[in-house]
This record gives structure tokens, sequence and C-alpha cells, in this order.
């Protein structure tokens, strides 16, 4: 991770301002390269500091973006594209400047059909305003990354979220995009079917490629039925195993999991600092079941069942939306609670994710590393999909605790790499994993490589994120 | 399509000889160049004529396949992998000679990993002995395209079949993979994660490739439990209309349908006949539900509901395992059905695929067409993807009618391109479909053939198929 050591790549200077020049004719005052605008596209939320682009330019439509990537690749000039700026690995940070193309004005919802269950949006559409639109059809969108991201930017890094154990990542509701390629052209990725095999998958190709493969205009996107009945639990544990093993055996049997989730002691305590909560301090799991009434019923017998012989405490069951969300409060406020616990600190993001089966085990010796490295690091997994965030929280003036949160970062991902896991399971790459992509792909690294340069062969597209093959 | 019209490429005949000459000192007798083999090794199951390979390799092995396709890729010359020769489309043909590698002798389960519901296979596993292999573990994988394809084949060309509605196609369930790159390399297209962020999804690159960017020698599949209760029934309706319309609503209020195929009344009468049944001559969906008892009880009411809305006739439904084969009869004899129907005709396999919403509307309008060119056609469709089979039976000695086909077949890919849908659902492009996935896919297929290019530059993974950039 080296979580100083920030790679800076060789700017295209003349090329930079000439493309500026040509810009600002066709754009005016959709471009902007003021200090204040430059500073809030590389705002990164986490400790990899900042790289500005040299402009950022805010487009309207799919043809803007080809205007202002054609000006780009005649001049050989970087380009970043921007939803949020809610990445946690650098992925709008500028190594070797050039534009920042912002989408948030591109926030259209274009159509919702019903019958296909799916709808058509513009990338700079958060999840949030979806859902809010999508309000009174019946119909959700189900992934929900921390922040409130946009759909763009949650197709570029492959976002997940709480209830992905169910409704799958963006990989698996993304049908298909309109991407501007780094020549300029726009592609449509792919039928609006529920499935094809009219040659290579570009939805899926672009679907994680984080910007540097093309930029996203617009987004079809699977929705599905709001259930009739949700039902919210919290279910504690003596140890992680049990809850761990709680969690394999419900999917083993099949039981469809909307969310379960999971806080070690640590997070419990701080979200009970923070919230004013009274929970023990245990492995906890927050859990939701969708389905109609019965059905829900039934989950939720056989899963204290299964709880009950892993020595799961008893589970208050919530079906009012004010209760839930009421319960839900502690998972939602895990983020807050652990910077307030350590005023000052830096949380630092991770996200490693294991076959469930080696997941207790990875939990456990990764708390060691931390007990071991005198880390204060609270851990919140998704553990239906083996994937865990477990957050050293870390004083960035400190140069010793620094490189200890560096090696606990290094131990973890290769525990996670040796277990068949990886270094990432929702929050990508960007400039932070580089390192650990190689380790953990191989030969799999040379040939993303290659796919990147026969598509981005000047490499303007998202310099120094992901996959170089010129760096 | 032109049924008539197959695509010979140029051979590199003294690269073919030089390499079967040195293959032959390495392999023994895995290596076959007697015509039987050879034959053997193009069958094509379809109108398609076949074109033979030069030899025929019986892999082992990953290293048995880098092997090979080390010395084909020093003599530059073409390699075909063989599964079970089951390809609708002419995929396992050699329109430029070469290697055949069949990978029938690669056909053992690995590993079954029951905590993380998945299983680890060689490509040459079919998918019944898959299943046969899992008999009393509980769990059982779900594609089932017609033939028993290997699993290998099944990845390579994004198979799917009649649970995919709720089970998903390949792509949804391959976590990852190793393949054998055009130079020789292995490759793990990924972790053995339910997600992950680490990159570009070259899982789900392969997936779909057909050959054309490596050779799949090893899969990690996703597992899923045996349903405690399973029921099927057979529902009739008074139009194709009301048949689609019903799927369409019962798939928005998120009932989790296992299988809902659909034959029309041309084919209802095939099967009558062909298997003695006493159908009425009607538009027939059949439907399986897989939950509890409780949730399958629940499912079957609102169905009920929902058919009796749409002129749906009574449904009886079925539990046990030997009337829900009797049941299904019908539907899986459809294929021996038609070819009965007319003797000595060929039917030409089509799959076009559309959104839901579109789908009473391509069918009947593909209806007309079909009358209009005094053809007989009949339907087998997975309408809870929007997938259907119309099958044209053709007597091929009969210019006219050959005519007739190739131009309904141009109308149905056409119509269904045009309602946003594609050329095929599951079959793949092959030799067959190369002109309809450049009219489907326009820039992206000319991005397609640049990743062939990065990846395959002297185009000698089964050339001539999918999409290609040097002919």
């Amino acid at each position: 991770m080296a979580l100083s050591d920030l790679q800076t790549l060789n700017r295209n200077e003349d090329g930079i301002q000439t493309a500026i020049s040509v810009l600002k004719q066709q754009f005016g005052e959709q471009l902007k390269t003021s200090q204040a605008y430059l500073e809030q596209h590389a705002h990164t939320m986490t400790y990899i500091p900042s790289q500005l682009p040299d402009a950022v330019v805010f487009a309207r439509t799919t043809q803007d973006v080809q205007d202002i990537v054609r000006v780009c690749a005649d001049y050989k000039v970087p380009i970043i594209p921007f939803g949020t700026g809610t990445s946690l690995e650098g992925g709008v940070n500028a190594p070797a400047g050039g534009i920042s193309i912002d989408l948030n004005e591109m926030n259209k919802v274009l159509s919702v059909n019903v019958d296909d269950l799916d709808c058509v949006v513009q990338p700079g559409v958060t999840r949030e305003t979806l859902n809010e639109y999508l309000r009174g059809s019946g119909l959700f969108f189900p992934i929900d990354p921390g922040a409130n991201a946009s759909l763009g930017g949650m197709a570029a890094t492959r976002a997940s979220g709480t209830n992905t154990v169910r409704y799958g990542t963006m990989r698996e509701n993304v049908v298909t995009m309109t991407v501007v390629m780094p020549d300029g052209r726009a592609v449509k990725t792919a039928s609006r079917t529920r499935k094809t095999s009219a040659g290579y998958d570009l939805t899926k190709l672009m679907v994680g490629s984080e910007g540097t493969l093309g930029i996203i205009t617009e987004l079809t996107l699977r929705l599905h039925g709001i259930p009739d009945q949700i039902s919210a639990g919290i279910c504690q544990f003596e140890t992680i195993e049990n809850a761990c093993n709680a969690c394999i055996l419900a999917m083993q049997v099949g039981l469809p999991l909307a969310r379960i989730e999971l806080l070690d002691s640590l997070q419990v305590e701080m979200v009970n600092q923070y919230s004013g909560l009274t929970h023990d301090p245990k492995p906890t799991l927050f859990l939701e079941f969708h389905g109609t009434e019965a059905g829900v019923n039934e989950q939720i017998e056989i899963f204290t069942e299964i709880a009950n012989d892993f020595g799961g405490g008893n589970i208050q069951w919530e079906q009012t939306t004010e209760a839930r969300n009421k319960l839900w409060k502690a998972r939602h406020d895990a983020y807050y609670a652990m910077l307030a616990w350590r005023k000052g600190c830096n949380g630092i993001a991770t996200d490693a994710c294991v076959p469930i089966s080696r997941l207790a085990e990875c939990l456990s010796e990764t708390q060691k590393d931390a007990q071991e490295l005198d880390l204060v690091a609270p851990i919140v997994g998704h553990v239906g999909d083996g994937n865990f965030h477990i957050t050293p929280l870390v004083m960035m003036d400190d140069a010793d605790e620094v490189a200890r949160a560096e090696e606990f970062i290094e131990r973890l991902n290769m525990r996670a790499i040796a277990m068949e896991g990886t270094c990432t399971g929702e929050h990508g790459i960007g400039q932070g994993k580089r390192r650990f992509l190689r380790l953990e792909h191989g030969v799999g690294a040379d040939i993303m490589a290659s796919i990147k340069k026969a598509i981005d062969p000047d490499n303007i597209m998202n310099p120094g994120k992901v996959v170089g093959y010129s760096e």
C-alpha cells in the first residue's frame, strides 16, 4: 500500500495547455480552472494526498463528453471522470494532471421500464436520487455503498453494499451502458436483454474499469420489486467464529438473506458510545429479510434455529420502517463512531474479501495482527459476501503508527489473497492498491494491461489507476 | 446468416504440418489424424457444413494444453477447443484447419466446497455428470442447455437454459476459471470470492468468448441448494400475448419463478403427436416453482390469480419427481417432435432475445413472417428471459425454401436488434451469426476486435469465430 508513497507521472505540459485553450473556446463557462474547482475535484476522502487536475469541464450530454475526449485525444491529455468524488482509493486524483470531466449535470432519470424491471439513467444520478424517483413505482435499486455515490461512479468501481448478498453488486445490476471510448466514439456495450451470448461481454469489462477504458455516459440498471414484508433483527454471539458459522449455514440452507452485517465487539462499543446505545459489546449480526409475510416469517424461524445452534442470543424482529431504521442506526453510524472514538485520527479503509468458509479464520488472524501491531481497528463486515472492512484508526503525524498500519494492511491483503480472496471486494484498485492487484492477479494483470493498451494506446483515460502499461 | 455461404480462411499449410510433427513427438497416441477422428471433431449438429481440423490432441492436464498451445503459437497454427461438439453455430469448425484440442479426458470434479456453495471442475465434466456427482450433497448446478454439454463449452458460449430466469446464465455462475492464453501462459481469471473490485473482469471477458481468447482448463462454479419443494404445472392461454403478459406480471410482483417456458400452439400439436399427449393446441406455459413448502404454495396461489386475469386455464400442480418429469416431457421432446413432424427436414436453430416487454410483439410479428414466407416454424421460449427459439423446419435441398428461411432469419434477428434485443440469447455467435454481431454491436464489434487482436495477435485461437480482425 505504502500510505506515504504516491506515484506522480510525467506531465504533458504543452498538450495540457493547448487542450485547455481549445476546450475553453468550445465550452466557455462549462470549463473551470480556478483553484477552488480544481481542489474540489481531487477530494479523495482518504489518507491519499490530493493531486489536482488542470481544468474541470462540466459535461451536459454524451456529445459533450465525446467532444472533450476528442480534444484530449488530439493532444494526448489525461482525462479523469468525476462523479461525487467519494472514491476511497484515489480514483479522482490526477497524477499526471489533465482534464477532470464532471458528470454531475448529467443527472436525469431518462426512463423507467416497469415491465422489464429496468431504468435508464445518466451517470450523475445518485443512488438516493434514483430511489426517490422510483417512489410509488413499487420498484427500487438495491446497491447501497456507504456514500450516496453517483451511479456512473458506482458502475466504474463495481460497487456493492449491505444487500449485495441478496441482490448482487453493480456487476449483476448493470444491463448495458453507453461509454465514450478514448478515441471519442460512443459505444453501447450490450442489448437491453436479461441475457445475451453476442460476443465479448463489454458491459462487464467496463463495469469496474474505474474510468481507465472509457467514460460512462448512460446506464441501464436492473430494478427490483419492493418486498411486501421487511423484517430486521440483531443477533449477538460469543465469538466471531460462531457469528460466521451461523451465516454460512443460513446461506447453505438457501435462506435468501437480504442483509447480514457483522460488527465486532470493538465496533459495538464504539457505536454504543457514539449513538447512546446499550448493545452488549459482543460480535453482533444485523439481519434483514425480504419477502412475503409468510416467507419472511419462515425465514425468521429458520434463522432463529440456526442462530440458537451457534449460541446466538434472542433476536427481536422489527417490521415497521421506524423501528428498522432505529435498529440499523448502529450499523450506519459505524464510520462516524470510529472517527469519534479516536479524535483526530484517519480511518484507513480496507475491504479484503475471502470465500466465506475462510472468513472467521481471516477475521481472527487479522484481529491478532491489530493487537500485535498495537492498532485500534474495528470491524464491520458484509459477512454473507465474505467481505469486511477493518479500519485502522491512525494518527497520520505519528510515523511509527503509520508504518505499523502499512504493515497491517500488507499482512491483511496478502492473507486474503493467500486464502483465494481479493484485496478489494468493493472499493476498487485506484491508486492505493495497484501493487496488490499485481500480487493478486499475476499473469492476469499483464492481460489487463494489454487490454488497457489496446483500448487506450495513449494512456489518456484516468492514467495511474488500476493497471498501467507505460508507467 | 447466409445458410449456404460458409467462410473459408487461408491455411498455413507448412505451419500446420510442422506443428503436427512436433506435437506427435510430444503427445504420441494422444494425437490423432485419422479421418474418423477429424470428422468427429467437426460435427456441428446443424445445417453448417463441417470443416475438419488437421489433427486432434486429447489433453489430460492444463500443462498439456499449455504445451499444445505453445507449439501452435510457435508455428502460428489455429487451435480449436472441443468439448461435446454440441455448438449450434459452428463453434468447433476449423475454417483454416489446425489442431482440435479435445478436453473430454479432463473430466474430474476436483472439489466441492459446501460452505462456499461452489465447486472446482475440469472443463470436460458435463452438466449431468456434475449433478450426478453432487447427489446427496443437497446442492445442484442449475444451468441446463438442451445438450448435456461440457461445462467448459457452456462457459465458452455463455450458455443458459430453462431455469436461467431464476438462477442466471453461465455469466452469473462461473466464479473463476483457469484459462490458457494464446502464448501458453495459464491465468487464473479472479479470486474465489462472491465479489471483487480488483481490476478488469477477466472471468466475464472469457465467459462467452467461444475459445477465441483462450482455452478454459478449470472452472469454479456456483452451486445452489436443492429446494425443499418443487412444483410444476402447465397453464394454457388463448393467445401468446396473454401468456407473455402473465409472465411479465409474475416477474413484476417478484415471483421467484424457477422455470417459465412457452410452447406455441404449433409446437404443442407436434409434441402431442410425437409423445402421444393430449394437450389443447394452444399457447402453453410450463412452470416450475422452487422453495419451501409454504413458499411454493404461496407462489402457486399468486401465479394462479395472475394467470386467471389473463384467461389462463386451470393449472394442475405436480410435486413428485415422477409426475413432474411426465409433465416436462412435452417440453423436453420439443426438438425431436419437430424433426419428426417433417421427415427429412433440418431445424434451423435461432435464439433471438428481447426485453420481455417486447416479447409478445416480437413473437407475433415473427409468426406472421413464417406464414408469409410459407415456413413451418414452431416456437419454444424461455419467456422469463425474453429469449425464444423459433425453428424453421427446412428441406435443405429445396433452394427456394432455404432462401425463404434465410430471409426469415434475417428479419427475425434484425427485428430483435431493433427492439433493443440480441440475435443470440444463449447459442453464441460462432460462424453463423458473425454478420449480425456487427449489426448489433456497431462500434462495440470494433472494440471486441481490438481486444481479440491484443490478446491473440496471431489469430490462432478458434479463428473465424465471433469477431475477426484480419479476415
